[in-house]
């Protein structure tokens, strides 16, 4: 691995995991990642899922390790493995029973984004015709993640009901894979509104390396790093991290599925975008901090965009298990 | 609570439990109830139970606390609380997984009996009418079991199934609830050879209190606790332990589906059995030591069999969830 003064975390990644990407991680140094465990999976699903990293942390114990704190990061950076903390994109695990929640904080889940891309429970989505904003049953998952300790994650939420999610969030709340949207205009990236709100109550963004919300492939580690510059002179250092959103392992097959669930099966066939040719994979992260270095950030502001910013946050956020 | 000198274990209640029933057992000096979570429910509708044990303890809390281990048990002791230990009357909660166990493990889970009252995926039980012994995937099961400390329960077993998982095991298992075949007749109370194998082992049997299994209401506390002394002289005073399958809180409209879950539409309305007056709730357990104590058992003998002996066999087969 190449040696990193300070724990990189990727803020999420939704590969399909096996060795060679845990691999990957270590040779780019990364000490942490945020790994998307169910999206439309419902709660007995998310069972196999989570039996699946169970197997996956017995199988590579050598190179990964489960992470349910900051702690667990540190120790694996100490330790040159990569730490996994659990989380779900979508609300879906729980179904409608916030008793779910403590369940799953129990089995490891640390991180849970409110909606993926379509209107659930809880709330609207990016992608969603109207954003109805969050409802009563939206209220009762944020009190009940926030007493367990679980990130609030609001990236693909629509921007009405994030807005609402912030307001009705005791402490801070994250966007663990998304950009401004004045660098990309897709709704996927956030308006100012939003990215000043979550800020201002102490939340994290993570920056998303997806090709589709950079502008594409040929947008250039540059560009990349001037828009993180100029997000960190309009809401402070301690507000941006990294998340890349890193889909390795799948097929084209796989994209639509993971895309719409069961809920658009006459979706037409897609593929998956093609990666810029200075992040496509977990060992680019030491060009990534090249890249933001060159750009003009300090050693202490690499540490706390590339890690340091998220471990905060998960102390705020996270609580041990009972 | 009525002082007792050492802690109190019930090895198994199946009540419908509410605050009346920790005030009992309060009022019994019951330190610890292994408490039946689940007998026909799949994983899902164990997660359902699950979550009902997480609102117990919280709306409970003055009275009952979680236990994992034997060290919660003297907490509770000191405390004057009732430690609830969470197990399973069948393996029908881990489906045809052995991934399953694991994951029930972190959830608290401590005790799986085998088979509950008809044949499942991992054998044959104490009413079907040909015990075709331990299966393959039983024998995985009490492997993974073993693996992360989860205690083998044989109560309901079939005898030739109960016979081939003592012989699995690596360590030693246990039968919560049930008598010896000599003190009452009935395929819930087991003959000697099992029981002999069970202790040559270093397991622990339970002795009921269910009245079906002691003959009936009208047997004495002086004949119950004979049966005990005659026990101990046969197999040591180490491996004899109480497990009273208390079932209070039901309507007789539970008992069928209790018994036989879904697999027997047809089955006839059935009543539970009248208690004997000795003992026929959780607040009669000093009734029962007083009554091994006037049988001759010593203040020493008398730890062991009211709980010491219990947390023994816990010590060696359960672990601490990782």
């Amino acid at each position: 691995m190449r040696p990193t003064a300070f724990p990189v975390i990727d803020g999420i990644e939704i590969s399909n995991w096996d060795r060679q990407l845990f691999e990957q991680l270590h040779a780019g140094g990364v000490s942490c990642v945020h790994a998307t465990t169910a999206v439309w999976e419902d709660a007995r699903r998310t069972l196999d899922r989570l039996i699946t990293w169970d197997r996956l942390f017995r199988d590579h114990a050598d190179l990964i390790m489960p992470a349910t704190c900051s702690a667990d990061v540190l120790a694996a950076h100490q330790q040159g493995r990569t730490a996994i903390m659990l989380g779900f994109q979508n609300t879906a695990p729980i179904e409608d029973d916030p008793g779910l929640i403590p369940i799953f904080h129990r089995l490891g889940v640390r991180i849970i984004q409110l909606t993926y891309n379509i209107q659930n429970l809880v709330g609207s989505a990016c992608f969603d015709l109207d954003d109805g904003g969050l409802t009563r049953f939206g209220r009762t998952v944020i009190t009940e993640m926030e007493r367990v300790g679980i990130l609030i994650d609001c990236s693909h939420v629509g921007n009405r009901t994030t807005r609402e999610a912030i307001d009705a969030a005791q402490g801070p709340v994250a966007i663990t894979h998304a950009n401004p949207r004045w660098f990309c205009d897709s709704p996927r990236n956030k308006p100012d509104d939003v990215i000043d709100a979550l800020a201002s109550r102490g939340g994290v963004i993570g920056l998303t390396l997806y090709p589709n919300f950079i502008g594409g492939a040929q947008t250039s580690l540059e560009a990349f790093c001037a828009m993180a510059a100029k997000l960190v002179d309009r809401i402070g250092i301690e507000h941006v991290a990294i998340g890349s959103d890193l889909a390795c392992g799948w097929a084209d097959e796989d994209l639509v599925a993971l895309r719409h669930g069961r809920t658009q099966p006459d979706a037409p066939a897609a593929s998956w975008p093609r990666w810029q040719a200075w992040f496509h994979g977990p060992a680019d992260f030491p060009r990534l901090v090249d890249g933001l270095a060159a750009a003009g950030f300090t050693d202490t502001e690499l540490r706390a965009i590339m890690g340091a910013n998220w471990m905060r946050l998960w102390d705020q956020t996270m609580k041990t298990p009972r």
